[in-house]
């Protein structure tokens, strides 16, 4: 035995196979060579604008020309503010390609978290959309490491002082030709708005892109494939939108962009006109949606899939998606940090004579952990924990697309052990299926036992009169804390609808001691910038809230 | 611009993603965690044995440590010489996930060629089954390196003497843990039979493996998802069974193996009584389960794709398992030396309203190059031709899952500049859509123009009375080489089928130059070890063959 010990320590035989890197390069020659007549199509005030895939790739290697005379180089952090539309997808092309390092910021943040992320990062040049521009401008005056703005005209009006024309920048460029970019380079980066402390940048590899872009067009994944129409409405600084663009210059499906136009009225347009066969957001978006996809739902026949995370999909939506829309939304999760895809809600085979309402269970799960993605859940004192559905613990998640480390911030506790601490809590049963129960500090702790938060939501939107609910945790003297209902009524429901209704409305469905200590009724529940109930802004709000009543102890 | 090229050669910005190995037991853990219940079907004397992925998994982690107490380690070759069944499936777990090389050795090869491969690949152990015992007993008596043989106990009678009995060893064996193995570790190696000299040997590693299995399950590629069942009966030996027992594992698709049971109506009967949803075999397989099939027809409503590759399907075949099997086969095309999986035939969406004619037409081509596989054609002159479907030349190939060199044969004029030649001839269209010509062997060089013996062979195949033919060149006086037919004719039709009825069907449908001199009648054609047909034995025996009369001139 030792003998064959030694052996196995030796340094392996390399196999014979050509070693070419797994970069954006190769992504885009693909596309222009496979799919040069599919098309971008791009929302704009007038109608809708359509380029090929060999024109939209002829102008990002313009791009990469223009880039260069402007004297970017490799490493340089090239930054989006932008809505999801062809020269945005230009920019997830060219910039990469070329070595230099996309940033994609997110539009929706206050001027003060833009101004952290782009000095932090050190933003060199910046892609602004003219329709953003008074956003950009507060930020601009605050920032001393972008050299150079270009704008994309998107809107009317003139081009801002001291900017530079996207459009007159690759006319005047020469298309560039590819550089094989080093496989573990940085590619892109994103940042993730922390939970405390200033957000966290991470930093994708061409190498983790490419593998993220296969894994989403596996059959069980997101399953693209070349007949789709693919719309992603989630934006593309959040997450990369999903993977979507690189998997759909993969495959070659034609790509609808709704620009800066997200009015449900007119993405459901936008799902009918351009046959439409696969479309992707977070629950805001499809809640907002369900009515006009109603409307149209005859005229709705070449959607297929309905991709859905950002947050957990409350099984009402689901349910209302199925019977009046006629489709049964797909669950996803993921994080920034997992470029994003962890997990994707697919029935298995073994389930095919279940009763629809274990359907209608599973499908509220978050689903099973792709190939590719290893998960564990992990209790309060690191140990792993079973996988029995029951158990309930932090998600932990490791590979080739799972994040490292944050950019500059090596010391983050959230790596540990070559694992990702998502944050996330969650049960996973015998078969795999992750059932979120919480975002670690979105959880209620009371009298020692958790109390999860998005399971009480789910339950108080699943009542009639409820239009959005969201549940938080106040300060309780001997609870330690105690959940808060805090209720959109329906419009028509406004005058009729009563805590006590909503506590009865709960008392079957849950242990006594989850039941919230209170209700109150608001006008909106805050968002965050991509569109995740805003709990912090509700905690902030509720900090005081004096509850009626001494809770019932919790067992 | 000086300042910027400076830029680009600084050594990138690394991302920071985590770096886990694209390896075989990432595989292996992937099944065991998320698919212990899916199974494994391998067909017996007395019926089918079942067993689960978890089962499998775990005397796949025995076998590991049976191997290391008979003291293999890193780097070793361990043989198999096997049907496609269980044990040979834990063996490609077990084998590379030790650190070992899997060596899928070729049970239809000569004893002389085998010899030399053993010898070649050094291999230290072989596990072989019983039921081929008396073909390995020939080159056993040959090999210096092999110290041990293991037997897989698949047939009646007694274990030879000085083997080791598989289960035995299982049995007495601890399940290992899993080591990490670097992706570019060699995983397995597959001999190819050179057309000139000696077998050629393919490493492949860990790395080319996991991405190929990834690509196979791309929806628009072989598109496998959980609730398939999957029945190779492409045999493991030839090209890894085409990469499907690796992405079945991920995936978690249900595995029907045929063992030695390789006869058409239990073939048919297997489809049928597993529910199989998608099977794989090369063209002689197909044409020889027509008959059975149509006959099951209302049995296998089950089965959904039908994958044809290793040799052209002739359009005849095409046809006929589509009217009267109602499944169109998916054609692919790849070699040993490309993992194998190079194209995959799909219709895309332009062509959903062609009339079924057209259609036909291009699902008798080999279809268009998959995402991570690079192809171009090259004329005599080295340079690269258009893809405008008529220009002809040999393809070359690149990417993740194509060989770089051959096992200890560096010199091998295969590979240049980073491409594969394959040594197939062909066009492709705009599309992309490869037409394979021949092999570069067995096109027929007639005064100084190039002649398809695959062409003719489809259109001789597709005339009513004929059941296979094949055409090769023999030598000419004037012309240099001239076509001849091998005709097999179908048993009802020997007395009736003549010569000149072959040519007058051939007559509209190719130029004059290219018809065939002389058409012969023969009892069957010679196949190789991996089905296809034979054409260097038809060569040497025809070689002499006088052709009746001048051939009229070219062109």
């Amino acid at each position: 035995m030792t003998a064959t010990a030694a052996r196995v320590s030796v340094r392996g035989m390399k196999g014979l196979m050509q070693e070419r890197p797994l970069n954006i390069p190769s992504i885009l020659r693909h596309a222009e060579r496979l799919h040069p007549q599919k098309t971008v199509a791009t929302k704009t005030a007038d109608g809708v604008r359509v380029v090929t895939f060999a024109e939209t790739v002829g102008r990002a290697r313009r791009l990469i020309g223009a880039l260069r005379r402007l004297g970017v180089g490799a490493d340089d952090r090239v930054a989006t503010f932008c809505w999801n539309h062809q020269a945005h997808l230009e920019a997830y092309l060219g910039v990469p390609c070329m070595g230099a390092i996309l940033h994609t910021l997110n539009i929706r943040l206050f001027a003060d978290d833009l101004v952290y992320i782009v000095e932090h990062a050190q933003d060199r040049l910046v892609i602004v959309d003219k329709s953003l521009w008074p956003a950009w401008e507060k930020v601009a005056a605050r920032v001393g490491c972008v050299e150079r703005v270009i704008v994309v005209d998107d809107a009317p009006g003139a081009l801002p002082e001291g900017t530079l024309d996207y459009e007159s920048l690759l006319a005047a460029a020469e298309p560039a030709e590819l550089v094989e970019v080093p496989e573990d380079h940085a590619a892109a980066m994103c940042y993730t708005s922390g939970t405390t402390g200033h957000p966290k940048g991470v930093v994708y590899t061409h190498r983790s892109n490419v593998l993220h872009s296969m894994a989403l067009c596996m059959a069980d994944a997101f399953g693209i494939v070349e007949r789709d129409v693919v719309m992603a409405i989630v934006p593309m600084f959040h997450a990369n939108a999903w993977g979507l663009p690189y998997a759909c210059l993969l495959v070659g499906t034609d790509i609808v962009m709704p620009g800066r136009f997200l009015v449900p009225d007119v993405l459901t347009s936008l799902l009918v006109e351009r046959g439409v066969t696969f479309a992707a957001g977070v629950p805001t978006i499809w809640q907002a949606m369900l009515e006009p996809m109603k409307r149209s739902r005859d005229r709705l026949g070449r959607l297929r899939t309905v991709i859905c995370g950002g947050s957990a999909v409350p099984p009402s939506l689901q349910k209302a998606f199925h019977r009046e829309v006629g489709i049964r939304i797909v669950h996803a999760w993921g994080m920034t940090e997992t470029s994003p895809m962890g997990s994707v809600c697919r029935p298995l085979a073994a389930h095919r004579d279940r009763p629809p309402d274990d359907l209608d269970a599973l499908l509220a799960s978050q689903g099973r952990p792709v190939p590719g993605v290893e998960v564990r859940i992990v209790g309060e004192d690191g140990s792993e924990l079973p996988w029995d559905g029951r158990a309930v613990g932090e998600i932990e998640a490791r590979g080739n697309w799972i994040a490292s480390a944050y950019y500059r911030d090596r010391a983050c506790d959230r790596f540990h052990d070559g694992w990702l601490r998502t944050g996330d809590v969650a049960s996973i049963d015998p078969d795999g299926y992750i059932r979120i129960c919480d975002r670690s500090k979105d959880l209620i702790k009371s009298g020692g036992e958790w109390i999860s938060s998005v399971a009480l939501e789910c339950m108080l939107m699943a009542h009639p009169d409820v239009a959005e609910a969201a549940v938080i945790a106040v300060p309780h003297p001997r609870w330690c804390e105690r959940p808060l209902a805090c209720v959109v009524p329906r419009p028509e429901a406004r005058e009729r609808l009563t805590r006590e209704a909503l506590i009865e409305h709960l008392r079957p469905r849950v242990a006594r001691w989850w039941l919230p200590d209170d209700v109150v009724f608001i006008d909106q529940i805050p968002k965050t910038s991509v569109g995740k109930f805003d709990k912090k802004a509700l905690r902030e709000r509720f900090r005081a809230h004096v509850l009626p009543d001494a809770a019932p102890p919790p067992g």
